[in-house]
């Protein structure tokens, strides 16, 4: 069943979660005005998957059950379905800014590898139980917010050193049946209107801190679970057209003594398989990003053009437009063509996954993050600064003003201030609001700080293929050429693939 | 007289002016809530006036009158005045964000230019009448509005071309005892709380839009002038404590055949010194704007140490902080810099003022202007993620949430969770709120657009010098050393001046 | 027939160009030692061709002929055609620093493409005698030079404008039997020691230039060409290990009146079709340059790792070092990332050619040509600053300081100071040499100047899908989904996501 | 008395020094041709001190003898001498490429502070001893070598680890009348052709390394001293107009039971003031190496004009060709920028002597640094390709290939073939050859790597002011503005600007 996004934001009133917005408790999720542009950013992800022309990347196949499903549920199996990932979140949120819902899919894949490896060695049982609730909510097809980021406290302390055990989310108790949990996470993308949170670990921990190391699924509503948030977007705010109608609302959320049952839990102490499952969920997650970043692009390329026209200037003749406006889109395609290239150079997992590749989405993910700023920059340099100067909408109703700024603030005589003033706004709303501010810091920190990319990208580069190379072209020792036994274990090319033994692949 | 700000908001309630906010009018500037934070800003200006340890910096000696008056006042004399009004323009900002009146220094300095060109070529008595007018502002200790940037409409197009001419504010109708204006600036800082608008072109006019070329003063409250402004900084916000406390507002000022009588009027239809005004106050004004943005890089420096205290981290241990911290110090020195060789290699006009060295000032604020969205960056970097995730103020106070909260959104276990969220809401006010677009967009277009800035400093650099260099190292042609007739006049280096006919000197 | 290195080589003797170096005569190219490492760099692409694992990236079968050809000299066909090539160009380039012949690919595919064009527009037989030529090529295994640069003289006038005809290729005459063509190609990549030259124009010529429209295969020693060319590498130099092995000769080819038959005259005045032709084989060329770049890249990576390691600096316990090498990786993958996307994302042409997509093709080669100073720059700066102090390679067989020196310049005790010297010297080599100044310049200049490249973006890029999609986001129009009829024609997979139908597979 | 070029170069008669140059012992220094260029740079600084309009840039009175010196000679005693230090290395590294000698300043100061020092906290009489040292030199006009970066061999371990303790210079033998050191210095730039070495330790050691902590002067020619250095330049070579008359050489000194007189001697196991010493020599140098780099950009900006308007093109029409030259006076002139400032906010050292400011010196350096790449990249963006494909200059003459080449080769009309092709390899010379890599490396690494500024930056940087600001706009604590006990000791004048009274008057 694919649901659309007026059965989604039915499908919410089945549950009935503790959020408090500004201080207030949240009465019904689906009717609450503050939440309803995060309601409709996630909503379009339902909708396109019902349009014809978008089928093809919005639905697929799911291998395991043969059910078609939405695409960000789906179980990726091969370089097309990473590609076609990453065209669907860039197109779900070109649509709407940041559709979020892109997170499920990163989380179940990443869950799908990591309880087939943690039963690979532990001789658990966590896969199947995973397979069964990953059919589940595909059948049902639900949103699922990822619930990683722990409140961390002193950030220089382990989980178990902390004054306050529930700075992190950890098994408080383990019974027959299930487990109990505690514990904050931090920063829940779209929190308030879930279905379900994923929760799961933020980090490698040590073996005295296993407890810490739980992966679980627990019910938006499930006793215990107190989610504080933000407004999504801009609801209400005339000056916002876009942010009013889609929006993310982030929060923080509290589990106080949450019980799961055994059927809900995919890793319950294993350390190890915990910081796979995390840097696993990191991969996925930064190649989404990409997409997602590139379809902000997208807004931000066709408002300049827009606006560049509405000021009446041309980038043609224009040098220092055209050239700020190729420079949007090369930030812009340049980080997407990393996350085209992390899908060609895929890795097939065991379990029968794939990967996208570890180095080309985390430099995707690293540059996103970094010129995410460049972009706001450009975005402002092609409007020019009547964004911050230009009156508020209410002036447009204001019979003592309205007339008079229509007179003075249109640009090209062809085009309407209002048309101009609408796209400055527009821009400002994107760039220069505490929407925009959301888009810049969520692009930096979002999936991990740029810190953490560098370290994977460090960690997955076969740099040792470089040296070699080197040492040979210096005549040091023998280059086996039909050997290269140093080769990394499981990189490979999806492709086909036609040169798996490449060593000009990275 | 030097006024305290308790005293400059009163005097506010002299003016009458028409100004309109979200779509009303605004009974009363001194009363409005909305502009409260902007008359704020411009308080400390006078407020630091009389602190004793700043009054080197925010007071000077008015040669013309003998009189001690605010440095925001003040015409620059030498080079120290240069380094002084730069210092202090950093130290209002760096209390109030962005202080505003440092704009009225920018623009008597260049009319005190202008008009004493002026009547050089053309016989008239603009700077006598422009004297008397000084050094009443001086005495009354006001505040003047800067009116230049005019709503343009078709970008592509002259003034005389446009379909509506009131889109450039321009002469309408010559009378026996003034001139009478209409038309429209776009973009006017702290429009409603100003004491008095000067009115300038904003770029050199043709001869056939010598109407275009004036500048005049005008009361606020002048009939037949309507301001339509924007609320100052984030008033009653209880997450911007600092916004909520200090703000701009900018204003769109229309002119309706407003009549300037002759004692006021600075410049009329004379073109070319239209075109030497603008640059002159574009030069004074970019020089401003460097010690206003280092300003703001204080704060960002400062909260940024904060949080990464509260966070647990030690900039001495975690290099990527340091690493952080140390560009956002190199950012805004880096351009700060530039504004000290500006006022060192000052040049001294002919009507006995100095001006900043064009091609520093120029650099300068072309850098911050593009800076100051990897001073964002950088700020959102180390600050973390949590910035954009933390709930609200509102939340503090819920008695259902907020000690679940306090507990665990704490960071370094010394410092209270409400400390860490208070700074990193500042930081988030700054830089993620629409305040924060504000900065960023004010910071790349105010005092002209980057490209404006490359056009002067490619027009003043002395590339002839350094091609002489080169060609006589080729050995082309006679290098006459003593003479060097070809360098340019009015260049010199006011620190006393020891090399005046030093190459060494860009 | 696919030669191997030795056999290209000796092939050469078949030729007796006219070719100066240094203002002598070079007697013959095979056994010219200032040539060498031009010949053995072009080698690679011979030898390779018959390493079994290579097999897929270096050969590939000619459809037209059904013949196994070198990669070097296919007609890319597919999506998979072009990875292969882009992999392959990596391949030889990592091994030699630029193996040059990829050139020879990006010419011919341009040719088959325009040469088909020309056809069907003009009704000529380009097309047939092109292919009779290319088969002929792959069947000898050739090397072909690209003559394309005009010297241009004056920059700002037209080829008919010139004082001197010569400073652009023309047609001087029309023959019943072929053309009679003279002037000047400035910059000819391994110009001494190719088989054959490739003219082609290097611009749309306008209808009174037309004689400048002229594309043709010329034998190197065909009579009236002289070839005035540099040394490839550091031939001799004892302290350039690499450039002593591998280089590249850039030189100017000087056409005096030179006949060329019919049969190998592929454009002779059809202006439109030059300019297509121009801009054809710069898509295809500034592909293939990343693919070139990215193989140094790896030497610098290879390189910058092993000195990390010879100075006792660990990158995993030096964050500096580390965030030095990760931002080498960044560049260099970054940028490669855009030539994958351009291939899996390129176009099929009516002719049957896959052109990679000039969107990402243009944007890697922008990156590149920048970033191939930073890549310089980190290279050195993880060396350390030795690179430039240490004593030259003579000094190792002096008896009075080799032992002296062996002693102090080791770093890391198991790492013979020989060793360490040598992979500082190889760095040296890269890039702070002549031919270190060559990578830099020949990236940032060849295949076109960073303008061209922004043109060519900006022409490309559908930017009006993202205004539609903005203008509908704004609720401006109608959006018809089904029809979207202004699309660009010719762009089969876009990355607005409009056809996922017709993706190319990757 | 003050030297000239011609006696400069005849007092090199005077040492015997042993040194190596490419394998070979070089008889005499002054009349080796592989020397020459670096001869005659450092010949600059004698010259020019001779002409009449660069006296006070070049010539100072020296206060403790009240002798006129060579500026390169002089202690800095007020901002004034910073300024004129800072543009007499501007003039005279734009005339030379780099005139080296401000090294021996830099040394010179930083032993004044530190001997003064050293005597105040150990009752030493080092002072004494280097101010009798110091007017011999300045009497002398002497140029002093700096050595200072040792082997350091493993750079993981501390010296006293090291398996060669050679790798260090140290104390080996402590005599009645002296000591004797053995060691070796890595990089001394200029060595062949100085007079002394100032040898000093290049970090702070530990108490047990104390043997490390050393500096004295030892004449070049010293027993037990040898040099082994690279050409300075690029001596006879034809093609390298500038480069074949001045030049740098860099060497490598290795001490071998040297000893020194107790009146040579300056520093002999006081570890925490070898610290001082590396640190004050080192801001000392970053000041210095601004104004060097700077001049280095005067060549570049003047190369780059000339070779645009040979090119046919007009930087005022072609907006690409002006941005990269406003990109390079931006470059050059805002961290020239960091030297004026960091003169005007110098601090006075108890000993008298005034040191630029750590903060802005470090900035500057730092940028240079990084930044010398992208003046490479800038200076060949606006020069075009044909820097690397230009025949060398034996080709101009060969009768069979000179007049053609000359014919077409040309670029404007009225300027002619030779000129053009002269200043495109004046370009290549400073950028794409072995001396321009050595430019852009020793930009780099030069008076420190970029790390170390950065920790200069942090640690230097009074943070602190701008938490206690931003604490007191958060309402914490009281902030007492009379009191600011926290100051750091010693900061003259602050950018937070309370200390106006202090300001460093420029």
């Amino acid at each position: 069943m694919l649901m659309d996004s007026a059965e989604y934001r039915e499908s919410l009133r089945r549950y009935q979660p503790r959020v408090f917005l500004n201080g207030q408790r949240v009465a019904s999720v689906a009717d609450e005005p503050l939440l309803a542009p995060g309601v409709a950013a996630v909503g379009v992800t339902y909708d396109f998957a019902h349009k014809l022309q978008y089928a093809e990347l919005m639905t697929a196949t799911q291998k395991t059950s043969g059910k078609l499903v939405n695409r960000m549920l789906h179980i990726s199996e091969d370089s097309n379905d990473l590609l076609n990932k990453l065209e669907a979140v860039r197109l779900v949120c070109a649509e709407s800014g940041c559709a979020q819902r892109y997170l499920s899919h990163d989380a179940l894949n990443a869950l799908f590898q990591s309880t087939w490896q943690t039963d690979e060695l532990h001789g658990t049982d966590y896969h199947q139980r995973f397979l069964n609730y990953l059919h589940d909510v595909q059948d049902q097809d639900l949103t699922l917010g990822v619930a990683m980021t722990d409140a961390k406290g002193d950030r220089s302390l382990r989980p178990g050193q902390q004054a306050n055990a529930d700075v992190y989310v950890h098994i408080k108790e383990r019974r027959a049946d299930g487990i109990v949990i505690s514990g904050t996470k931090a920063i829940v993308t779209g929190a308030p209107y879930m279905h379900e949170f994923l929760v799961m670990p933020c980090r490698t921990h040590r073996t005295e801190d296993a407890d810490y190391a739980v992966a679980c699924a627990v019910p938006i509503d499930a006793t215990g679970v107190t989610i504080v948030a933000r407004p999504a977007g801009r609801p209400g705010e005339s000056a916002a057209k876009f942010s009013a109608k889609y929006g993310q609302s982030t929060g923080v959320v509290i589990f106080e003594d949450v019980f799961v049952p055994h059927d809900r839990v995919f890793l319950a102490g294993e350390c190890e398989e915990g910081g796979f499952l995390t840097t696993s969920y990191a991969t996925h997650h930064r190649h989404s990003c990409i997409g997602a970043r590139a379809g902000f692009g997208d807004l931000l390329i066709g408002a300049g053009a827009m606006v560049t026209e509405a000021n009446g200037l041309d980038p043609d003749r224009h040098g220092h437009i055209r050239d700020a406006m190729v420079d949007l889109i090369t930030i812009t395609e340049g980080f997407y063509a990393c996350g085209v290239a992390a899908s060609v150079y895929c890795q097939e997992d065991p379990a029968g996954v794939v990967m996208p590749d570890a180095v080309f989405s985390n430099i995707g993910k690293l540059l996103l993050a970094n010129k995410i700023y460049d972009m706001h920059r450009l975005a402002h340099y092609v409007s020019g600064g009547m964004i911050v100067a230009l009156p508020g909408p209410d002036e447009d109703h204001n019979p003592e003003t309205a007339a008079s700024l229509a007179a003075v603030l249109g640009g090209r005589q062809d085009i309407p201030a209002d048309k101009r003033l609408e796209v400055a706004r527009f821009i400002e709303d994107l760039t220069a609001s505490h929407q925009g501010g959301w888009y810049s810091v969520i692009s930096l920190h979002g999936g991990g700080s740029p810190e953490a990319m560098k370290r994977e990208i460090w960690r997955n580069y076969p740099t040792y293929e470089k040296r070699e190379l080197v040492e040979r072209l210096l005549d040091r020792g023998v280059f086996d050429e039909g050997k290269r036994t140093s080769r990394q274990p499981g990189r490979c090319c999806a492709r086909g693939c036609q040169a798996p033994e490449s060593m000009a692949k990275p």
